[in-house]
């Protein structure tokens, strides 16, 4: 089984790569090569079969087609430039987030002779955009608040029409807000998400620019990866015309995130965390949605964890060797 | 005001000239110049103010550039292939359906310095696919099951973002199936929904190929026109972010059209239905809804027929001279 991954220089790209490397199998079958694509470097583990980093980027002319004519059984379609680049960017966020997926999905297309691989698409929960109801069901239209939801949303419907048309066989997945983020505190407004658990754990402090009551969606890294490999190998025939899906997530407000903080690090861990209200980032956050129903995924068999606290012993695993 | 008329040579496309031209004003401003395009060559009524046909392909590279370099304060943008012929002819559908949209979006964005047209995009039905809810709700998930249905939802996504980015301040209106259509039988499966009240109120018989309690979403040539009025002139602040919307429409059963018809022509039109069952066609209007809320148009002001006996009559003034 031959695999290819774009975005595969990302935090989820690598952690996928990692786990594809570990289990040296997908769906039950041995990964005999894997194409790693990135703007970036895209790290090589240990222990990989016939592997190949390839520096590039994909909505360039010929790009896909060159990387679509080695036949990969299974592409893991990672790559995007993220919302606030998207959206300050606008030209650049459609030629990447849309015309680069549509660039791979005319490559597939004409390729043909019986050609049809798997193809999983990271898509996102900014497809949906307010006012919406509490939870969010599966057949909530998608009304996106960003060019980034808006591209990502166009994908959907063009994944869907290509897999109804017998083109490819696509799965999107779209992800919740991943926490906790291993690394550094970045300028996503989500950011504090992560951090306010992140730093603490590390005994530094770190700033909360929005009340307790803020609700939010999550799923830890580990489940992220755990998605795409679900994705990759479920049946389609199942799911039939709606491909694309809302993934389970925990739904928790900030308040339940350091209560788990406090079980997890005691009090000392919960007084590193800064209340500094942020008007300008508590308004990009009320315009999330804090529940959704996933009922579709969780039928499919996608699954992620139960509580905050399942959340934070993931980190303390993957990330600081507990 | 200026108005550009993609589609122009269509049937409604003609029917909205007219009205235009007829009127001599849009939303109370007096219209200085018509600019009517399509692949055909358009009409232009008497009476028209400075007003030119164009013949030609706007999804060509330059052509909604120069279309727009006159910068018509409203656009209506009817042009598209149908339904058959994007779904037999892959590539042409996405190119004319949506990348001509797009390229008449990226024109005006181009084009700035303050330019903001209204932008009132004829949309479809077919952005629905099953299963579906009875009635089907306005915030109802878009899943076509057609490429045409496809490439019409991605550029309602991509409308709304134009929109929200402020590049222009679009409408896009979902047209019930129009009914009664004037001219001849054709190829569409639909279109007998016209034919065995058209044929028979001329006397002619007219084959129906499913059962009396099929139901389905119809508006008149005249409603439609009337919803691409409304579209234009309406105000788009009390729109927000939904730009596109399902328009009202008689929600009527094959029987109560029947019915209808022997009100207006009596037991010997009725008798000129000849019931001939397709099974081909009948499983493709199983895959149409009959009923929608379309709460959010009627709210804002768009008015379709209340009943069948308004469709005909509708028809017999338009159409027949009565």
């Amino acid at each position: 089984m031959k695999i290819l991954v774009t975005g595969a220089g990302g935090m989820i790209g690598r952690k996928l790569v990692e786990r594809l490397v570990a289990d040296k199998t997908l769906g039950g079958k041995a990964i005999t090569a894997l194409t790693l694509v990135d703007v970036v470097d895209s790290p090589i583990p240990d222990g990989a079969p016939a592997a190949k980093s390839i520096v590039t980027d994909f909505s360039e002319k010929g790009v896909a087609t060159t990387l679509i004519s080695e036949r990969p059984d299974v592409i893991f379609h990672l790559a995007a430039i993220v919302s606030g680049d998207a959206e300050a960017n606008f030209e650049k966020g459609y030629k990447i987030n849309f015309n680069g997926s549509w660039a791979l999905f005319e490559a597939i297309r004409l390729e043909g002779d019986g050609y049809k691989p798997r193809f999983v698409f990271a898509s996102t929960l900014a497809v949906y955009g307010p006012p919406f109801p509490d939870p969010i069901p599966d057949e909530f239209a998608l009304t996106p608040s960003s060019s980034y939801g808006t591209q990502k949303a166009m994908t959907e419907l063009m994944l869907a029409d290509y897999s109804r048309k017998g083109y490819l066989d696509g799965v999107g997945v779209r992800l919740p807000t991943i926490c906790i983020r291993p690394g550094k505190p970045n300028a996503a407004a989500s950011s504090f998400f992560s951090g306010i658990l992140r730093e603490p754990l590390a005994g530094k402090p770190a700033p909360l620019p929005v009340g307790d009551d803020v609700r939010h969606w999550f799923a830890s890294p580990r489940a992220a990866v755990g998605f795409f490999i679900t994705a990759a190998t479920i049946d389609t025939a199942a799911l039939g015309v709606r491909r694309s899906m809302t993934m389970p997530g925990v739904s928790a407000t900030v308040g339940e995130e350091i209560e788990a903080l406090r079980k997890a690090a005691g009090d000392d861990a919960v007084k590193l965390i800064q209340r500094t209200e942020d008007p300008f980032v508590a308004k990009i956050v009320l315009g999330w949605a804090g529940r959704y129903a996933a009922e579709l995924a969780t039928r499919m068999g996608f699954k992620a964890e139960k509580n905050f606290d399942e959340i934070i012993r993931v980190y303390q695993e993957d990330e600081m060797g507990k």
